[in-house]
């Protein structure tokens, strides 16, 4: 029916010329291969000159240009300048690594382009529902469980966090709201608790104040009975304790709460467990690490990262709900325009529920492909020595600090983050901390090594979180000669 | 210090051969153009068989498989069954296309690996700054607007929400939380609005009994009318209306709210005014269409896909706010671990605010990157276009519908999406819905187009959602012919 005399040329943004595109596809491939391998040879990071900033300044781009000079502005003025994480000495936040076969992977993903959000019969999904099953198991949780990748543990714990709110209120949570609620919420976490714990307590409305940051002792870990008295204090004052939170890894220093007794009082005290695993997770694949994480196996819901622990590219994360009626009575909407068939016949026709039921987000992309990828290739067993590699590297630079006069450990190594200092004798705190934080800065700008700054008890400490496959011991004894030297200098001024 | 005699092996996880590993990067590239460049000739979807979905459910896989044979695994059971929105006539939904660009970029992304929740002095900032400038100066928005880019619109809106939640309530919001507040918050919508913005209001803590589901007139749009009376309504009750919410492009028709109207409203009434702009604000890229979206430039806060209408791949959306102030009052959060140092020098001594400032995410990915380099090339002129074809698409295939005596439309065509049922004279409205839903299975089914189903004023509809710069007029022509076809089969059974 169409007459071609009225139709303006269709257009599209498929490649003029496949040939040159493909041209284009290899020289990237080995522009990033040799990134990759020749990574150790330049600095962790390198300061960005005010004129790469300046660059990313010009108006909105009208008109066309040639993809290969896009690439060419990509590799002058991107490329040269990353944030560092994929460097063997970048240890700072907890910033994962990376592989080449993830990279590989999201480019495979990319190219099919499928939505996951939901539909069936189609591959997409039932990789995406393996991965959860092989999270499932490695976590310790029945098949019954549900599950769904994320953006990160963020997203996961928030949405961990939903379902505990919605099971444990006094009223119809999703219908009627907070506001309907009789007695005030409250959750329960240690004063070490990620952010995003926080953050998620706001965004779901609860407000900061409901959650009752707990002081640790010098273990860095949730006190039992600090605990239960609170617990004990909310309910007499007539609030309505619904959450305990526990950490496996806290940011700061690496530290795991005692699981199996903060899932033993949650069970008493009717509350839901819920674990921010983040990283400290991964712990569970090491026989001999694994007594540290005893108890996640018993959490209700359970958040934590692929890309920090598992090394794998940006953004992967996830979340396992032991009741999976609890997870969809939470998320579950089926407007007529995402209506389900009957039949197992037609993309809508299968089974249920779709990843869309575990979550806020609708549109979802392959992500689940590079874990699946990655662990199929690299194989659980390498994972479980890369962690216990990590976590023998943290106890490693452990002994080197407290071997060295000058440098002070801030906190006891559990797992893979070590806080230290340097120490002059006869410096007041102030002037340490101001110190170290100039150390910190010294190592990043001189290109030595990326650690972070955090705050132990009040002192600033130079941390080092490892989760980092291509570090070896050679980078922390590196790290600590430079940061003494570093730190006499910055002393002497 | 590291003594040779008393370490491991040190591992990694890194390519044992690079050369081969580039062999097989070189594979994965010629096999994904090849994918792309003949998706024409392959059926949009095909329902995968059962011994697929019996594939993924191997254990866990504790040893390593070659990297080879895990990709030809991926090329036999993955690759060959995808949900199938890269081709041509693909429209259910509203899925995205993608581009061989998008994924060569989300592969460099993924090669750098950044991690830009923040930190500065590293480009992946920039780039998502200037791509975040570029949005803003699409929407009207002004330049000290902040804006973040999120996995999609679902995302967007909940941020987006969330400022307004806290914005307007009359208590301390982030601290008190929503059981201190002491009038019910109320937001409005129309009935067409998508289910995101209720996951949004539920996840909140607002419930959806707190979202006024608007009826809509013959236009499917907003009553200026219907919506002064319920923001009155609500007053007099005692509650307290906070947010209006404008449609830029609904879900199963593609109408787009009189924003204009909707924008005065809100200022009048105090009300914080939100777009939900998931498609319809690319509207706003041509000429001859940025009409239907004028007041867009108004909202306080607008959310977005750039995965949809932009074409780019799975996943990425954005959120822009008109007042940073308040953007941040709600989600900025530091805690020890990420301090912000001074004095320009150290990755965490730049600018603020962070990304993690703008949003509930810590660590995000480069998806900015896809944004920037695609942008660049194409030019934002071809995106006009683009959307524009598709617009002219969707009402070729409406006159078509029209011409057809066998078909009825069932909505106007505003924007990109087109209603209709196959409507045999004689039937009755139960036949009919049962009839067009076996439609839809069958052109899916049969690999002829995958639209998706719909109920507009309660009866079934095939919908067309044109997001899809692969397809041509004669794409439509082929689903109206297979629609009758098929139609006048299954009638006839």
């Amino acid at each position: 029916m169409a007459r071609e005399d009225d139709i303006r040329a269709e257009e599209t943004l498929d490649p003029e010329d496949w040939e040159s595109m493909r041209a284009l596809g290899r020289r990237m491939l080995d522009d990033m291969l040799d990134y990759a391998r020749t990574v150790r040879e330049r600095p962790p990071w390198r300061h960005a000159p005010d004129e790469v900033e300046a660059r990313f300044q010009a108006p909105l781009p009208l008109d066309p240009s040639p993809v290969e000079e896009v690439y060419e502005e990509f590799r002058a003025f991107v490329l040269p300048y990353p944030v560092g994480n994929i460097h063997p000495r970048f240890w700072g936040w907890v910033h994962g690594t990376g592989t080449v076969l993830g990279a590989f992977a999201e480019f495979l993903a990319a190219s099919m382009n499928p939505n996951t959000g939901g539909r069936d019969f189609h591959s997409a999904i039932y990789v995406e529902r393996q991965v959860i099953d092989w999270l499932k198991e490695i976590a310790g949780f029945p098949r019954s469980a549900s599950g769904l990748l994320t953006t990160g543990c963020s997203a996961a714990n928030l949405i961990g966090l939903a379902v505990a709110r919605n099971a444990k209120a006094d009223r119809d949570m999703r219908k009627e709201g907070l506001q309907a609620c009789r007695r005030r919420m409250i959750l329960y976490a240690s004063e070490e608790i990620h952010s995003s714990v926080q953050k998620s307590a706001e965004l779901l409305g609860l407000g900061s104040d409901a959650l009752r940051l707990l002081p640790v002792g010098d273990d860095f870990r949730i006190d039992r009975g600090v605990l239960e008295d609170a617990i004990r204090r909310d309910r007499r004052d007539g609030h309505l304790p619904f959450c305990v939170v526990g950490a496996a890894g806290t940011t700061n220093t690496g530290a795991i709460d005692d699981l199996d007794a903060l899932a033993e009082i949650s069970r008493k005290e009717d509350l839901w467990f819920h674990v921010d695993g983040a990283f400290g997770m991964w712990a569970a694949l090491d026989s001999d690490l694994k007594h540290l994480v005893r108890g996640i196996e018993k959490a209700d819901s359970l958040a934590f990262d692929l890309h920090k622990w598992m090394y794998m590219p940006y953004d992967i994360g996830g979340v396992l709900v032991r009741d999976e009626e609890e997870h969809l009575r939470t998320f579950a909407l089926r407007p007529p325009y995402l209506a389900h068939g009957e039949g197992g016949r037609g993309l809508a026709g299968g089974d249920l529920p779709w990843f869309t039921d575990y979550g806020f987000e609708l549109s979802r992309s392959f992500r689940a492909l590079k874990a699946w990828m990655s662990m199929k290739h690299h194989g659980v067993r390498k994972y479980a020595r890369l962690v216990r590699q990590n976590v023998e590297q943290a106890r490693y630079l452990a002994k080197l600090v407290e071997a060295a006069p000058e440098l002070d450990l801030l906190a006891p190594v559990m797992l893979n983050v070590v806080c230290f200092r340097f120490a002059p004798p006869g410096a007041g705190e102030a002037a340490r901390d101001l110190l170290n934080e100039r150390i910190v800065v010294e190592l990043q700008e001189r290109g030595v090594a990326v650690p972070s700054g955090t705050r132990i008890r009040g002192r600033y400490a130079i941390r080092v979180a490892n989760t980092n496959h291509r570090s070896r011991r050679e980078d922390f004894d590196l790290l600590v000669r430079e940061t003494i030297r570093i730190g006499e200098e910055l002393a002497g001024e």
